[in-house]
Order: structure tokens, then C-alpha cells, then sequence
């Protein structure tokens, strides 16, 4: 049974403040939960229908507690409209990074990037194209966020994010003659752009796209050209699309 | 100001079948209100604050009705959670098509895509894409539905979308000798295929990907590889994403 207290629990890691106080954040669904507990992440809680636990069997190990509950009580205790048999709570995990960790590596950068379903499609993109690190400046999204989590597919418990000063990891990439690049309205066309094969990838606000601070660090802008035939018109691509459509192109070149 | 009666109606427009009814769908946010107006697409009503009718001087010819209404009718009226300063019905157009109009193109086909966000993306991609066509299988979600609209971002207006039978277009695209792709898992490499100019693209359904008598009709199965170091992982991409991934693979070939 999941008690009052700890439905509130549950229900409170909604919110950043209260998932930093307590280290922890949560993942909904059944595929989910058994990716967390596959992960490499601490599971803190597992909270269940009898069927979903019977299905997974996890070991004494997999969480610190395992509670068996009713469909109402997860209910309850969900952020989500439609919640399925499971959720858990899951220890946050923080990383180290130094630039030596990206010299050999391609990796994305993300500069203000708001909306939690961007971010979370994002990480899954970055997993699809084996990218180990996300890196996102101090304002973006927190990628902890139970929406952001959803929308990763499971691909948060692979992808490591880090949140820095994206001004100084330029600079810093500069002096290790590590390429950065951008993507620019006035960016040369990425098709017919050299692309190398480890590097930094910065990608921009929804609204704004990149920061000129951090635009000025950025040697490299590149820009994926629109086909529409009437180029008057105010076509734009979501930027997990345009960072879809970036990393294809990176990536492609060096299989 | 906007009567009780005309804000049920236009949140009735949340549904498809007073849609259809009606022949109309609603359209919400200041930019998209401003892109339905310039748009070819019939304008039946207007209704914004006094701020936005100002900032927006829409001629006499712009709808059938424009209504100066409170920010506080917009919220009553809106299915949205913030709601902006103008929402619009505009008629639903339907589109003439025959297999003639897409032997000179390359055109998207999408199979029994459930998500409006995901087809509202995509209908965005296709309008970054140059793409005039989408054809969706006729359980697809309603293009006409608010949440595709919104995620459109107004290409909608500009892309026509079609709904038919996909098995029956694949076998005319046959006869007309129009090439006819479509990502599956043990397709070939998207980026070693050869891939051509004109053309139709299915993409497949969110969890179930293409459906097995469609299959039947497709003779080039096409896959986008993963770059993940661990194959064993079940790494995905959503639909959205991975249109968004073949279409440039598509168009960069023909720059």
C-alpha cells in the first residue's frame, strides 16, 4: 500500500526544488521503471500493481523498497493523466566532466533549451546517435523534469547531462582545438559544410536560437537550408527536429 | 464580446465529428490567427482583445466576423492552458488529388499515425521540406485537430493533407512507375540507399510501425541506422524525428 505520505512525496519531486533537496526524481511507466532498474541509476522506490511486479520479478537488489499498491493509489500518487502499474524514485546521479572526456567524442551542446518535451526528445536523439554527452547552460530545462524524463523513452538512464557555463566550455574546446559549431540563421548550408567527426554541437533557444555571448565562441556556423520554394514564408523547425537533422548529417559521414 | 453561445461552439471544435459537421477548426494564438487570415483558407471568425485587433488591422475581407472580446471570454473559449490575446474557426479545405499530381514530387505518406503532436510536426517538417503533399491512412489522426494545428505552427496552411487508402496509392504509385520507400527495421542503410528525387515516403505508426498488408505494397524498405555502441539497447526514434531525418536524407541528395 502506498501511504498518504508518501503519495505527497512522490507527487512534490514535480517540482525542481524538491527533487534537488532530496536527490531523487521520478520515472512513470512500466517500460520505464524496468529501464531504471536495468540502468546503472540507484533505485530508491518501486511502487507497483500486483501484476506489473509479478511480470517483472526484479531482484531483492533493484530498489531499496518495492511496495506493492493498487491502480487507485498510483493514481493518486501520479503526475501523469493516464498513469500505467508502476512508477519508482530514482537516486539523481551527478558526473564529472572535463574537456578531455569530449576531445575524442561528438557532443551537443544546448543554450537556453526550454521546453521539457524538446529536451527529452533530445537525449533520445543523442542516444540513437551514440552521443554521451549532453551539455546545456545553467538556464536550460532541468533534465530531471517528470516531462522531460517521459519523453526521453529511457534514454535519460544512458545519456549523461551536465549542466555548465557554456561560455567557458567554448573557450576551453577552443584551446584544445576542439571544433564547435552552431547553427545560425546566416550559418553556411550544412550539406555542403566540412563537418569533423568529434566536436561540439551548439543548438539554441526555441525563440531565440543561440545567445550572441555564446554566439561569438562559436567559429563554426552552420544552418540547415529550407526546400520550401516560396522563402518569404516564416517556416521554421522545432529544434529537436533541426538537432535530429544535425546529427544525421555528422554522424552519416563517418559510418 | 463573445457570446455564451459562440463559446460553445467553438469549444465544441475540440471534437472531430462537430468539426466535420461544421466543416470548420479552430485555430489558436496571435501568430497563427494572423497566418490563417494571410493564408488561402476561409476565414469564418475572429476573436481578440482590442490590443491585437489593433496590432493587426486585418482588412474588411479578412473573415466573415471579427469579435472584440476580453481576455477573459478568450479563456473561457480556448482549449488552451494559457490562452493568448485571438483564436479564429476557419473552413476545412478539401483537396483534389490524383496520382498525376505526385509523379513530379516527393511526398510523405504516413500510416496510422495516432499522436497530433507528432502529425503536427511532421506537417511542419514537410513544409521546411518543400513537401506540398501528406497522405495519411484514414485511421490517422484528424489533421484538423487543435493539437495538430498548434504543433503545426501554421503550415498547415500551406501543406495539403490528404486521407485515403495508402494500399490502394501504393499500388497506383506502382503502375505510374512513382518509386515508393518506407522505413522498416531490417530495411537498408538510408544513408549507403539510393534514394530518389520523386517519389512517396510511408512512415509508419508510433508503436507498431508500418502495417503488414502495406508492407506487402512497398518495394524499397529503407532504415535509419542507429549509432548506439550497444546494439542490444532499445534505443528508438520517434516518428517525427525520424521523418524529419529522412526527408533531409532525401533533399540534401538533390541540393
Amino acid at each position: 500500500m502506498l501511504s498518504k505520505n508518501k503519495i505527497k512525496f512522490i507527487q512534490s519531486l514535480s517540482r525542481k526544488k524538491n527533487r534537488e533537496q532530496e536527490a531523487v526524481f521520478l520515472v512513470e511507466g512500466n517500460k520505464l521503471v524496468a529501464e531504471a532498474v536495468a540502468s546503472r541509476f540507484s533505485v530508491k522506490l518501486i511502487a507497483g500493481t500486483a501484476g506489473f511486479l509479478v511480470d517483472n520479478q526484479f531482484s531483492a537488489r533493484a530498489a531499496d523498497e518495492v511496495i506493492e499498491c493498487s491502480q487507485d493509489e498510483l493514481k493518486k500518487a501520479s503526475l501523469l493523466k493516464s498513469p500505467q502499474q508502476a512508477l519508482a524514485v530514482v537516486e539523481i546521479r551527478t558526473h564529472q566532466l572535463t574537456i578531455a572526456q569530449l576531445t575524442d567524442e561528438f557532443s551537443l551542446a544546448l543554450d537556453f533549451v526550454q521546453d521539457p518535451g524538446n529536451l527529452g526528445t533530445i537525449i533520445r536523439i543523442a542516444d540513437w546517435f551514440g552521443i554521451k554527452q549532453v551539455l546545456c547552460s545553467e538556464n536550460s530545462v532541468d533534465c530531471y523534469n517528470p516531462k522531460v524524463i517521459q519523453a526521453s523513452m529511457g534514454a535519460i538512464f544512458r545519456v549523461q547531462v551536465h549542466y555548465l557555463d557554456l561560455e567557458k566550455l567554448a573557450s576551453e574546446a577552443h584551446q584544445s582545438q576542439l571544433p564547435v559549431y552552431g547553427t545560425f540563421m546566416d550559418g553556411e548550408n550544412i550539406y555542403s559544410s566540412n563537418l569533423s567527426a568529434h566536436g561540439i554541437l551548439v543548438m539554441g533557444n526555441e525563440g531565440n536560437g543561440i545567445s550572441p555571448a555564446l554566439a561569438d565562441k562559436i567559429p563554426h556556423k552552420i544552418h540547415i537550408p529550407s526546400f520550401a520554394r516560396d522563402n518569404g514564408r516564416s517556416e521554421s523547425l522545432n529544434v529537436a527536429t533541426a538537432t535530429a537533422i544535425c546529427c544525421s548529417e555528422f554522424k552519416r559521414r563517418i559510418f
